[in-house]
């Protein structure tokens, strides 16, 4: 691997992080090439759909931190036994701790009546945010930060906190800053929850395997 | 700029291909590399919910590309005067031309019934699929590569041609191979169907800007 492109370490050193944020200040230049990666993504019929809302303000944090609380609570009780022991252990948010978090948005009237690429598939312009999420995350991963996505969440509750109006969708919490380090093993790996699948798995020839393959 | 992460060059070079496409050969090294990059990616409760489809039979490329135009017309019956004239001279896939296709599908079955982080946001799945999509995009853009994301088609379709089960939903189709070169202006920003929005549109403090900001 020493002779492939340094983007290699990048993507496979990139962690879902929760617990190895310091909460030190970030440079307003680290932020702004990471922001800035994330809107050069690619977007269907480059209408580029999503938005950045900065969120520094403790109050607001802590009050999205207590709604990730009561949602982590009502998914733990849908487990049972060592599901839910193993879980226990899951941290699932570094809101409070993190420096900033970024909150993405999806706004489907970007870009005109006529977005070129998506009279077919009316997602596209959702995927096209997600997009700017992963470049995102990749950056500030070169940078030597974190990124937590945070998922414990309804909807309707980040659009009342922030403000979004009801035609904008929030697709992504993402907690953001310095961390003390990544993990080399994903944590729910760490904790038990899940092992990886092996690409060999994902990789199909032609089309769909059939039920023997 | 020279002192950032090389990360950066690929973020900002990558391109959605259509016409440089060049069909040669491509080594079963860098297409690995190139899956694995994508199969590195975050997924939601570390389910992995992506699969890959590799693409070269000819006779499979025609028919999505037969059906591609097909789509391709249906956009251009809703555009008129100068739009329908700018649209005209746009290409919007390679399927033909380039060395083959991946098609990237979303299976809201795995990872069990329990996704970790899904319980609230239907979509988090399918979000995985699309930040998987990014890597790949990335790692082929880093391996000199072109990728080409066509969106002209209906799921059923690409279901039906590719044998995928009704559980499973295709979340694209990407073209892929070696290139002649990539542009420095997207396609689209070229042949001046849009410009792209400054960052600072898209970044907002704290709160979604009230009408007047």
């Amino acid at each position: 691997m020493t002779s492939t492109h340094p983007l290699y370490d990048v993507l496979h050193g990139r962690r879902d992080v929760r617990g190895q944020f310091t909460g030190e200040p970030l440079d307003d230049d680290v932020l702004h090439r990471v922001l800035s990666a994330a809107h050069a993504a690619p977007s269907v019929g480059l209408s580029q759909p999503w938005d950045f809302v900065l969120v520094r303000d403790a109050g607001t944090r802590r009050a999205f931190h207590d709604h990730v609380r009561t949602e982590r609570d009502v998914f733990a009780a849908t487990l049972t036994g060592d599901e839910r022991q193993r879980f226990s252990r899951i941290k699932v948010d570094g809101v409070l701790e993190s420096t900033l978090s970024v909150v993405v948005t999806y706004d489907a009237d970007r870009g005109g009546p006529s977005v070129l690429g998506r009279h077919a598939i009316a997602d596209a312009g959702l995927y096209s945010a997600c997009l700017a999420i992963q470049n995102l995350w990749l950056a500030a991963t070169a940078e030597g930060l974190g990124v937590g996505w945070v998922s414990f969440y309804r909807e309707p509750f980040v659009r009342d906190l922030l403000g979004i109006p009801e035609t904008v969708r929030p697709v992504a919490w993402l907690c953001l800053g310095p961390v003390t380090h990544l993990e080399d093993v994903p944590d729910l790996e760490r904790h038990g929850w899940r092992v990886r699948r092996p690409l060999a798995d994902a990789v199909h020839s032609e089309r769909w395997p059939t039920a023997s393959a």
